[in-house]
């Protein structure tokens, strides 16, 4: 696909579950496209290099009075986790408006909502399917593994609820659900791509 | 894929919203893989081929009070609608064991819930999108178009949830959900042929 106008971007939000392997589904989609791909640390570093609010996401993660102190000023009295979702949305509609991309996580697909041709993908798959994946890719040490994956889950859904309003893994929200665990990653990226010629 | 054994049968269920196009699908579906295809009325000439509770349909239809009562003798005292869903789910197993096929509709995701390689999917659309086609390929005389469609999803979502227990439309009940309205019928089908390929 050529990128002569906007219609012609191929622009892909991610969303899913823990352990679902969306983020891999969405890095090796990216790589078949041949397209910059984006998950949320990669979106942090653009978010700094970009140079505005370069502080807000570091106070995120130490919450340093001074710094703090600094950010409000720029963004009023926003608190800390709204003003870190005020600038990644800005960033996510930057890069999407630079050309083709693969957005994992985030709340790409709302941030999105208004970019016509942008794909909106949901990746779910069996609770235990995921908890095994987690105990196996990340060597995860939690004692009830399960759990473990359940709160990851709760806290993204109460983030993608908050921010967006909608209600996440809900399907309206998206155009396409693929449940990875029936036809592994390879299977998904394929799946995707053949979606996304019919666009 | 050959059908030397139940593994490599194509067994396809498809759950749609009104108007979304989902049994042109799973139509034209059936035709692409050579495998039989069965909706609502073809799950119903079926039941009555069969010779058992022959009777059944035509008295959900006529509610003849002679043909009920010899319904009753052979079903106990189960109401006619909950009678016709036994002998559905009867059929559309049946019909899964003899080989491959499309099934559209009649909660054959959940009367198929056991058999391991089954392919569950789910087809929705936007509302506005749906009650143009219902106007177009309907002929829909309604006067509200919106609220036609809408009742009858209501109807759709009332009976999947009575008989299955479960939510309707929800993503952890299907394997693979697209919206028809982003890619159309043709995309859908080789969507789901690709998603098909990996199982």
């Amino acid at each position: 696909m050529n990128e002569q106008n906007g219609k012609n971007k191929t622009i892909i939000t991610i969303s899913r579950q823990y352990g679902s392997g969306g983020r891999f589904i969405g890095e090796q989609l990216a790589n078949a496209l041949g397209i910059p791909f984006y998950d949320h640390e990669l979106i942090k570093k653009a978010a700094k290099a970009s140079g505005y609010a370069e502080e807000t996401f570091e106070n995120a993660e130490q919450s340093a009075t001074s710094s703090l102190l600094y950010s409000l000023s720029l963004m009023g009295e926003l608190p800390l986790q709204d003003q870190v979702y005020i600038v990644q949305t800005k960033i996510i509609k930057e890069i999407a408006e630079q050309g083709s991309c693969v957005i994992v996580g985030r709340c790409g697909d709302y941030a999105l909502r208004d970019f016509e041709n942008a794909t909106h993908i949901y990746i779910y798959s069996d609770l235990d399917i995921r908890a095994k994946r987690v105990a196996e890719f990340y060597s995860c040490q939690a004692k009830n593994v399960l759990d473990f994956v359940k709160k990851i889950d709760k806290k993204r859904s109460a983030y993608y609820n908050y921010y967006t309003g909608q209600k996440w893994g809900k399907v309206s929200n998206y155009e396409l659900c693929i449940d990875s665990s029936k036809i592994g990653i390879e299977g998904a990226v394929n799946v995707i791509k053949e979606f996304v010629k019919y666009k």
